[in-house]
């Protein structure tokens, strides 16, 4: 099922994406609230999948689905051929970091360029949105933990990341977190470590992998996070991000670049740059 | 005024502490709803606190004041003698790492020391809660985005801080981040940095300073912040440890150990570690 964040009439709702429409859920709250009903909500939402009637997509706004998660943990350098380009070391464990709530865009809104900044930088990522989650999760385990898929963008001001041994300010501008367009739930997608993922900036191709190059797995990721903390629904997992990102050519976005991220069975997110007011 | 988050009778509610005694706010909704309508409750939230018929502290549980914030963010070494202390170099822009909005805890709840974990450590720290919060805040305006102040213990699973250049982790561990006992409005506290800050392990003084000693006051720290992202409210910032640290002596926390920290005019919080289950 693929499952989407909406605005339409002034509401905002949950709705199920079905051949171009939305179908309302008709769940009384957030997406983080459907997930935490899931098993039970499903029946009825397959149903309403059944009936159709829905609205066209192109007469909604999307949001991020998860317009507000709980936490957002992201990990880096975790592809190969970006590690290679930043020039940094392999890590031997994994090396995570977050994005504030308010980081949080949908998935064609526009990405602001804050004042002062002129180093915005895209990185392209699978996005896995935490179902049940739980403590101590072994990575056996994991696949059930995971609610579903979607597409995200990592966006980073770089001086800002450079400029402090921690990155957590860096990336976590207002709008630096696209995600969307919807959440392919896992029983959907399948496999996540199959899926083609590229980002082009103005339609020229930057960034092209796919996510079987991870260097720790969702499942290890899943494991390593919940040694240390309670993963719970709605939680947003940031995968990491493959080699071509802005920062090794020093090629940084500028107002009107419209930066496309597309990753295969789950869609394309599209911001435009625009500078804050 | 002093506000806080309490449960009694199984329900959770704001309420306002006077003389011993918790008076329920009637406010429908949380302590971050609350602080959204703060300029229109206030008249009413004070005729309640004169009329008093609280109900004794000791019959409720105190929750943290903002039990889910949208962000916790932390700065790092942001007091000379800490500095010293950890050997690394005086930092000459604010060093910013967050906690997990799971990592929150109650102001006399247990403390955990997660499974395999071996180098719980505290840190007694001023909190700052956002009030009406805002982006590009200049400093001489920052006073009025703050809400109010509470005492935080910002605990640190050590050998995870230092196994990743980046801190998110070792920061984030269940329970790592006991606040309370409650609000106290900025427009009661005044100048929040005159305030003595002390912390004890079973009774024994490990931190004593003053928040008069902080490297970046909390006017800069909301400045900066708030050139990357938008502060909101109940967002909470936690704003530096002086030195004592149990990292600077090897000297961690074990199970029955009972961490209190104390500031001048805000009270104390205390809570005893805890080996998870």
């Amino acid at each position: 099922m693929k499952l989407c964040t909406y605005t339409a009439d002034g509401r905002t709702r949950t709705g199920i994406v079905v051949d171009g429409t939305v179908i309302d859920t008709g769940v009384d709250g957030t997406m983080i609230d459907l997930i935490r009903q899931w098993h039970d909500l499903k029946p009825d939402l397959e149903a309403r999948a059944a009936a159709g009637m829905g609205i066209p997509l192109a007469a909604v706004r999307l949001l991020a689905p998860v317009p507000r998660p709980g936490k957002i943990f992201a990990i880096g350098l975790n592809y190969a051929d970006h590690i290679a380009e930043t020039g940094m070391p392999k890590p031997e464990r994994q090396l995570w970091f977050t994005k504030a709530q308010t980081s949080v865009n949908g998935p064609y809104d526009p990405i602001l360029i804050a004042r002062g900044t002129t180093a915005n930088d895209y990185e392209a990522e699978l996005v896995a949105v935490i179902g049940p989650g739980g403590k101590h999760i072994a990575a056996a385990d994991a696949p059930a933990a995971v609610f579903g898929y979607c597409v995200g963008n990592d966006m980073t001001e770089r001086l800002w990341q450079q400029a402090s041994p921690q990155w957590a300010l860096g990336k976590s501008f207002d709008s630096h977190a696209p995600m969307g367009p919807w959440i392919v739930t896992a029983d959907e997608l399948g496999d996540p470590h199959t899926l083609g993922i590229h980002c082009f900036v103005n339609g020229e191709l930057r960034q092209e992998s796919n996510t079987r190059h991870l260097v720790f797995p969702i499942w290890e990721q899943v494991a390593h996070l919940s040694q240390a903390m309670t993963l719970e629904p709605g939680d947003v997992l940031f995968t990491g991000t493959p080699a071509g990102v802005g920062m090794a050519t020093g090629r940084y976005l500028q107002p009107g670049d419209v930066v496309r991220v597309e990753i295969e069975r789950l869609g394309h997110i599209e911001g435009t740059l625009q500078a804050e007011a």
